[in-house]
């Protein structure tokens, strides 16, 4: 059940503080004092990792966006573990963002005391509409901040260490993060689908995606929350970007080719003169669907915020290099890649390994042989059991791969699986698929 | 020298007439009878294949998009090929288009001759500000009406038939259709860097681009041409699609990676309340300086009509299968695909290449080793002159591969060429640099 912490002042790296940090939270399992996991989100994603009970019956809101990971009898065992996974500051599930209330100057925050009064989920759960809004004035996050805002709800929550910190996508870099920020609390660090950066390609397209939404009519400098409009045509455009650049090229054209959509275009209309004579694809339908659902629910600064701190995001900043960012870190580190993730691709997993190696940090680096992309690891969640099963695992031990002589990749450090089929298929990307509990 | 025909009235295969089509075109060298080469320009270019002199001496503007492939010594050499290009009908250099001016009921579109009172090569250059355009109401064009209004010059020209068509990208597409509409017209046809169809995720990418078009408030319905605004930022944003599909994300993370531009940013202020905590990246300068001096250059309406128009095309349509569309073609087919194309793929023009094989048709399917991506064409030009140059030498026939007995891919067909290095530097996409005559 989501949980909200009054964090108190909090400064981000930018030099800006907000007087009162809010972080929305679930936690499943139950801590001994030394089975503490802390699980990141991607992009968009919230604190909701799976459902609150340990049966799933209840509606498929219900479910979590990692519920084949999380939970009893899976991969991390809440029967074992004691998991954690907090909104990041900049979302809108619940956490301070642009989107939330900002604090009047004889506003008492709350100090440091839970309050569910306010148990947001979802990021289209407005607070009362006449509430003044932060906008534009909200600070700059980084994925720093994330980790130093994950440290004080930890300190909150009495968790002193952690057993594993595990995220990806940039949750991925989150849980680097932690191995750089604060390696003496962490024993494990697994970092999935990610990378020490992101590249030009995908620098670029974020890029376009950003300038959709500030440039959409209803953006209103990011303070659009005090007028009647929303920007959701400009992040319906940056979401389709991301989505595309989330999946394959092959795993789209295998899906959707060229075929004509069976419903005309749901989307809001725009007048395309060209549109009569043309076909509206079953990839565009996706898209668009996908798209539109997703800008009727999440906060269109809160996304900008996101996908900033997403870009600026580069593990050796401020170390010199990645090896130096992770020379502190004597845990073990785990790396998982999808050979057709053109997000975060292959590659940028393995920079981080021989950055690892370089470092002297056990690290393994387990790559799936995949066709979905980068959200594989949420489509196919049953790629992470073998992986994330084992190096949760007090009793196994990862092995120490033999770095290369010449600094490069040395492929035999990597192990090639293909998914056992028990993963939902490409459709849940449209329509979730959930197999329910792990055992 | 830029020349224009006006060819009367004109049927598109939407079914929709204009009263006068004007195609703006380009020859250079001279005809003997059976010497003609048709060229197809890409999507946004124009009849200007090269320099109207054999020398290269006048200002830069006076390039060519192709003046290291056609010319004097070069591959297709135009002291032995009376080489002819035609801007397409629905693009903006000077044939009819959605921008062009529309006629009054009581005009005379001047007949069946040549005019040269409005030798527009720039889609900048506008008429007279006070004619009413064609706007929304300009017919959906096709790749077909392409061909068939190629024809329609040709026959005002006095050719009858065709040594060649040769064409890149989505002109590579009007090279094919040649051989599938006007078979017994054409003796040899050199499709590049192309495909028999846009695959999923470039259809979807090119719906997003459509769209950045069409949801700028200065677009009006796609009659901006009679206001005073015009919808640059939307073509901004689709030009910025456009050209990271040219480019290889290896040749953009190779040029660019992480790097900070080294100037703020010139394009058009947004407001966007991260950037000043946030990096204006290389690569973002890059996109934004091509597509904001494209959006100056080029007409809204038209990049969307071609865009459609790239987007509809498909090589089996009407035919039943690409080898039926293929299967009254007795002359000789030519392909050349890139290996980091990710626009129209390798695997794009092996389709083409399998579909020949399978339709009886003459193929030679050559792949160049290059990590720059669709755009390698234009950009590494040296890159065709041995295949191109052979292909339109008489003595050499290009030999009839063996088609594979299960259909599939026979990688013995194909050639792997690197090129030679004489080619222009990645550099060029952001200052063209020429290298001159050919020879």
């Amino acid at each position: 059940m989501t949980q909200r912490a009054q964090l108190g002042q909090f400064t981000f790296e930018s030099g800006e503080t907000i007087p009162e940090l809010a972080l929305a939270y679930e936690t499943y399992g139950r801590y001994d004092g030394s089975n503490a996991v802390l699980i990141c989100h991607a992009l968009t994603g919230s604190h909701h990792v799976r459902p609150p009970t340990e049966s799933v019956d209840g509606p498929p809101s219900a479910y979590g966006w990692w519920d084949e990971v999380v939970g009893p009898g899976c991969p991390v065992d809440t029967t074992e573990q004691y998991v954690i996974c907090a909104n990041v500051p900049g979302s809108c599930h619940g956490s301070s963002g642009p989107a939330s209330p900002r604090p009047s100057a004889t506003d008492d925050g709350g100090g440091d005391e839970d309050t569910t009064a306010t148990p947001r989920t979802e990021c289209s759960e407005r607070e009362a509409a006449n509430t003044p809004r932060w906008g534009s004035d909200f600070p700059t996050v980084t994925v720093g901040d994330w980790t130093r805002a994950q440290r004080r709800l930890l300190a909150h929550l009495g968790v002193d260490s952690l057993r594993a910190v595990i995220g990806g996508s940039v949750g991925g870099t989150n849980a680097l993060d932690w191995a750089k920020q604060f390696p003496e609390l962490v024993d494990r660090v697994a970092a999935i689908a990610t990378g020490p950066r992101l590249d030009a390609d995908m620098l670029a397209t974020n890029t376009v995606a950003r300038r959709a939404i500030t440039t959409d009519p209803a953006w209103h400098g990011g303070d659009y929350h005090e007028t009647d409009e929303r920007p959701t045509d400009g992040l319906a455009q940056a979401r389709r970007l991301g989505h595309l650049s989330y999946r394959s090229k092959a795993s789209l054209d295998d899906q959707f080719g060229t075929d004509a959509a069976n419903r005309r275009s749901g989307s809001r209309a725009v007048s395309d003169p060209t549109a009569a004579e043309g076909t509206y694809r079953a990839v565009a339908s996706y898209l668009d669907y996908n798209a539109e659902r997703f800008a009727e629910r999440f906060d269109p600064a809160s996304y900008l915020w996101l996908v900033r701190a997403m870009e600026e995001y580069d593990l050796a900043a401020g170390a010199g290099s990645d090896a130096a960012a992770l020379a502190g870190f004597d845990g073990d580190l785990l790396l998982v890649s999808y050979t057709s993730d053109r997000h975060y691709p292959v590659s940028a997993s393995e920079q981080i390994a021989e950055a690892a190696r370089e470092a002297g940090v056990d690290v393994r680096h387990h790559t799936v042989e995949s066709t979905y992309g980068h959200d594989a690891f949420l489509a196919q969640q049953a790629t992470l059991d073998d992986p994330l099963g084992r190096f949760l695992d007090d009793q196994t031990t990862p092995s120490r791969p033999t770095p290369t002589s010449d600094g490069g990749v040395n492929v035999s450090d990597r192990q090639l699986d293909r998914p056992d089929g028990r993963s939902s298929p490409p459709e849940r990307a449209v329509a979730p698929v959930h197999s329910g509990l792990c055992e």
